[in-house]
């Protein structure tokens, strides 16, 4: 994670962390969803305990979130690939001090997770419920780990407004080395999570910024994944599978559009190699989006050309402009 | 539009222009949906002539589009409340002034649209497909204008990708003091148009970038609003309706918080003004996210708190717990 590796994309089992088949049965649906962590929540004892049994059968790295308790923190040290962990709300010196011993000893990063909604009271009571108190608490807790002489961190700065949770990455970036897990916290809703997500995640990713990433959605386990990686994609820092670009209906449109987009976003789902299609429905704009694009058709009056890296290729009626166009497609 | 004015929200018809009745319809749907500003394409002669009758019962100020021809546009001039042409592509000074005086004479805006897949040969040539060059495009078209002493002038410039459109719209604003149109051009299917939207205009948004947008999606008549509406609500630009927080479900939790939240959600659909609504499924976060919101659930094992502007109202049992809270939300 960090240092130029691919961003990776995590998300949360919500299963009873302690029903090990469940949970592990929702850790292989995340994996196949395209996760590449998991994180689990820690909340007792026996949560704590089942991680051991959890890793030895989990496709994917698992992080074990917990709060306050520094005791699940030394369990979860054990087996887990990663604690999630605040210092600075685990009572004292001397438990930070065993836990980071613990760390240190499987060599297993730990991650600071400032949420904008239980900053410490102190830092809150200066800085407000701002951007810069989300920086001063992660410094804060960077601190307590560095004192002691570790350095595997990672850090997030989760608001649920996308504002505060960009301004705060923006002015953390320039003053750690550490890689970013970026969120926001409490997004809400399937549509407007993805949305806020976007517009927050997106922003940074079109900084440079973010290592790692979770979109948090109120709705079906997989869902966070799915919306994670179009954001990477559609920030352009990953790309991934077929990229299509198509016009929006206007009354220039003499073919139908939106059926031929929808038949080859079909068509071209399995593909993974990333490419970039272009469908448009008039002459406009056709031509020009087609030099960028590795096929490109150009509908026209009942017709359309078909474009391949820049050379047009053939012109074919609507009838079989589709299946002409998908045929190079996978020749590609 | 611009100046502090609300940034507003347009999206386009697809209906033939020249059938007056079916782009009224449609624009009847935009204006109900959430429109402000319709745009119609006018690519003959009788579209054209048909902005006359369309004008006299839209709900919305019209936006006649036009490309390459001079004449349409000096028709549109007469009765559209916007005309979008690029004067480098008109064919001439002589022409450019006669459409110039037509705008000048009804006291109506010109926008200049640059599109990454458009660009004029020679500045492409010279930099590449870049957002330099969309910029270098946007300053030439503008110039042309301007020698005219016209300066009623919006800006867009529309790339395919986030990357490029962002670039070009934050290169471009100090230069400039027009109000800009932000957009992505081509940007696909619902969900990645919904996606990539929110990733570029967000940014800009965010940057306090954009006086009037447009999200292009190849979906229903009203999907561009939608989407257009969230990302101005999420970008925390323009606080609308009800805004609901609610984290992500986690092994924590207790209750069916997803059901909660759809239910709230579905029951809150009607309000206008704007309200934050925090829900969530445990203590962890749920006190210092219900401090910034006006009203909130923090759930427990099968009860909840209600908490109004920050002080605890009630605890109720999990049965009667979303109809006491909407009866306070309603009270707010």
């Amino acid at each position: 994670m960090g240092g130029g590796a691919p961003i990776s994309v995590q998300s949360m089992t919500f299963s009873k962390t302690y029903d090990v088949e469940a949970t592990l049965d929702q850790i292989r649906r995340l994996c196949s969803a395209g996760c590449d962590i998991a994180r689990l929540s820690v909340p007792d004892q026996k949560s704590a305990s089942a991680l051991e049994r959890i890793k030895r059968e989990s496709p994917l790295p698992i992080v074990a979130d917990i709060h306050f308790n520094y005791r699940f923190a030394l369990i979860a040290a054990q087996s887990a690939d990663c604690i999630r962990i605040n210092p600075g709300n685990i009572g004292g010196g001397a438990r930070v001090k065993e836990v980071v011993k613990a760390c240190k000893e499987r060599g297993i990063p730990i991650r600071i997770g400032v949420n904008g909604g239980s900053l410490e009271k102190r830092i809150e009571a200066k800085y407000g419920s701002t951007a810069e108190a989300m920086v001063q608490s992660a410094l804060y807790n960077v601190k307590l780990l560095e004192d002691q002489d570790f350095l595997d961190i990672k850090i997030s700065m989760k608001a649920s407004d996308a504002d505060r949770t960009v301004e705060a990455y923006r002015r953390l970036r320039p003053l750690v080395d550490y890689p970013f897990h970026l969120g926001l916290t409490e997004a809400g809703t399937a549509f407007h999570a993805a949305i806020k997500s976007s517009i927050a995640l997106g922003a940074l990713l079109l900084d440079g910024i973010g290592d790692t990433m979770r979109v948090s959605i109120t709705s079906e386990l997989e869902e966070e994944v799915r919306v994670a990686r179009a954001i990477l994609r559609d920030s352009g820092r990953q790309p991934s599978g077929v990229n299509i670009i198509s016009c929006p209906t206007c009354a220039r449109l003499q073919s139908d559009l939106k059926s031929a987009v929808d038949e080859i976003e079909r068509r071209t789902a399995h593909i993974a190699k990333p490419l970039n299609l272009s469908v448009m429905g008039c002459a406009v704009n056709a031509l020009g989006e087609a030099k960028h694009a590795d096929a490109a058709i150009a509908f026209g009056n009942r017709s359309g050309l078909i474009i391949v890296r820049g050379k047009i290729v053939g012109k074919y009626d609507e009838g079989e402009l589709v299946d002409r166009f998908l045929e190079q497609v996978e020749r590609l």
